[in-house]
Formats: structure tokens, sequence, C-alpha cells
């Protein structure tokens, strides 16, 4: 069976610095017709930045569309015509002032394809090395911590690590690097 | 460090069906201004429905967002006042037919912290029985399926499931129930 959803037409509801909204209206398989609301994201990239014992960075700070603090893996937006790998590279070394010498795209992935495009690319970074000064936005604050990558893995658990990309990769991480 | 960002001003640009999007004027921690745009959900489930022999049931739909057929876990988004329990069970019997005897809330995470306020409860059903007929949305059109828990987590890391709540949900059963 063809799923597709054809575009009869497209309506641009908002153009912003990271989102743009538009709303679809398509012809559904059985010749109905239905509204797609559509975010557009430029596309991101996150990184679980693991050293030789087995501990990871991670970033601390303040989401305003969920009002909280949240401790997440190093992350960013693509900027235009950025490529993911260099992304990743550059949003280490703002973040948490590392570089690392070997880099390994481990899962990429949507997180939320019934309303948006956006597709994170996730890498693994080693062979870290303590190079650049923090650098984040102007309008970033992060606070940067190094924790086991076991004791990530337990926050998972316990609901204290709640962001999608770092639960995907320190569970990657987890099982491919310590072997649970 | 107090990383709260207080909002100033906030403007509704979008109310629609599935999301809603505003503008805040917020104020940051070193006293500086910048914009936050912020898209509303309403909060999701989903459901992995694992059988006595480890197979999970997927469903594949098409998704105008990424305008492609994805192979994902079955979802969907919770209705006002709606229990995240409550909409796990009523949408697990509409897209797979299936009754569950045992409920376990296993993760629940935020998709895109960045901008969207998204929540989604992760469940895992399981002592599964066939029992209501499909009935899946007027504007939905999906195909079942039913593979092996080890199946679904070779296709993720070969990059054959994309979706990231059936990868949280399958990395995390994997390590779980199939003791990886």
């Amino acid at each position: 069976m063809d799923f597709e959803e054809k575009t009869i037409s497209s309506a641009t509801i908002f153009d912003g610095r990271i989102v743009r909204l538009r709303v679809d209206d398509v012809s559904l398989p059985d010749g109905g017709q239905s509204k797609r609301e559509i975010v557009e994201h430029p596309g991101a990239v996150a990184i679980l930045a693991l050293d030789e014992e087995n501990n990871i960075w991670m970033v601390s700070q303040y989401r305003k569309a969920v009002e909280q603090v949240l401790l997440e893996i190093p992350a960013g937006t693509l900027e235009e015509k950025e490529h993911p790998l260099e992304c990743a590279k550059r949003e280490l070394a703002e973040e948490t002032g590392l570089i690392a010498e070997e880099w390994q795209e481990i899962i990429t992935y949507y997180c939320a394809p019934g309303f948006c495009d956006e597709k994170t690319f996730i890498y693994i970074a080693r062979n870290l090395k303590k190079e650049s000064s923090l650098s984040p936005d102007r309008d970033e604050f992060i606070e940067v911590s190094k924790i086991p990558l076991e004791t990530a893995y337990q926050q998972i658990l316990d609901g204290h690590i709640i962001d999608g990309k770092s639960i995907i990769a320190v569970q990657y991480a987890v099982y491919n690097y310590l072997g649970k």
C-alpha cells in the first residue's frame, strides 16, 4: 500500500531564528484530505564525549521550553550548509573546550517525526584533549560536568536525565562500551 | 548559578490542532535579553508491546514532516486531560488491536527540549491479548508488523529504525529483557 500523502497546498505560518512552521493540506491514501502542522528545524548534533576512564561530559542548561535546567550531553543546531561532523566538533569545543581525535557517528534519528523534521546526528568523541576555552553562544549559559557513564545510565533509569538525545547516546555507549 | 530565564513577554503565533507556537522575550542570567521560539505540544505516549517470545509490535506510517514511511512502536498524542496510561492503552488498541494485562512506565523524556515542551511517556506492555479490531484515526494509515526485539535492535544499529521514541524503548528493552 502506498502511504504517501501528497501536498495539495502549503502555508508558511512562521519563519523564525530556529524553527519554521507551515501547515500543509494533504491528500490521503484513500483520497481523503487532511492538514499537517509541520515544524521545520535545521537539524542538530549531539556528542557523547567519552574518556579513557569511561567518564562523559554533560552540560546543565536552562531550557525555556520546559522551564527547567536539564542535564544533557553537548549538542547544538546545524548552521546553514554546515556538515554535521564539523558542527559536532564546533559545539563540543564551544561547550566543553574539548578537542577529540576520534569521532564516530553512532545514531542518526528523528526526534519527533509526527510533526517535526528535525534530524539529530549523534557522535561519540574519544581521545579527548582540553584545548580551547569555552565560548558558548551569547544567550547560552551552561555548567559543564564530567560523570561516569555508568552514573549517567543510572540517572536515566531514575528519571534525572530526561533529554531524548542524551538517553539514546548514553544507552548506546553503556551497552557498547561497558558491555552491559 | 541561577540559570532561569524569566519571561518578559510572550506572543502566540499559531494555535493549531496538534501544536501551538509562541515566541517569548526572556531576560538572561546576565541581565541580557533574548527571544525563545517555543513549540507547545500536548505530550505523547509510546508503547513497546513485548510478547513471551520477545517479539514487539511495530507500525509503519507515513510521516509528512519527514516525507517518508517510518517504522515505529505504537504511539499517540495525549488528548485533553487524558492520563498517559489510559492514552497508551487506547493507542495500543487502536493501532494494533492488542490489550495488555501488564503495564510498566519505563522512561519519560523530552524529545526536543531546546524548542519544544513535548513530554513522551514510554510504556512496556506485556501479557498481550488480541481483542479489539483496529481503529486508527481517520487520517492515519498504518501497517502493523511483529518482529523480534533483537531484530529491531539491529535495525537501530543499521539505520532502518530512525524514530527517537522507538530507539529509546528498544534500547531499554533489549538491555533489560534480553540481558545484553
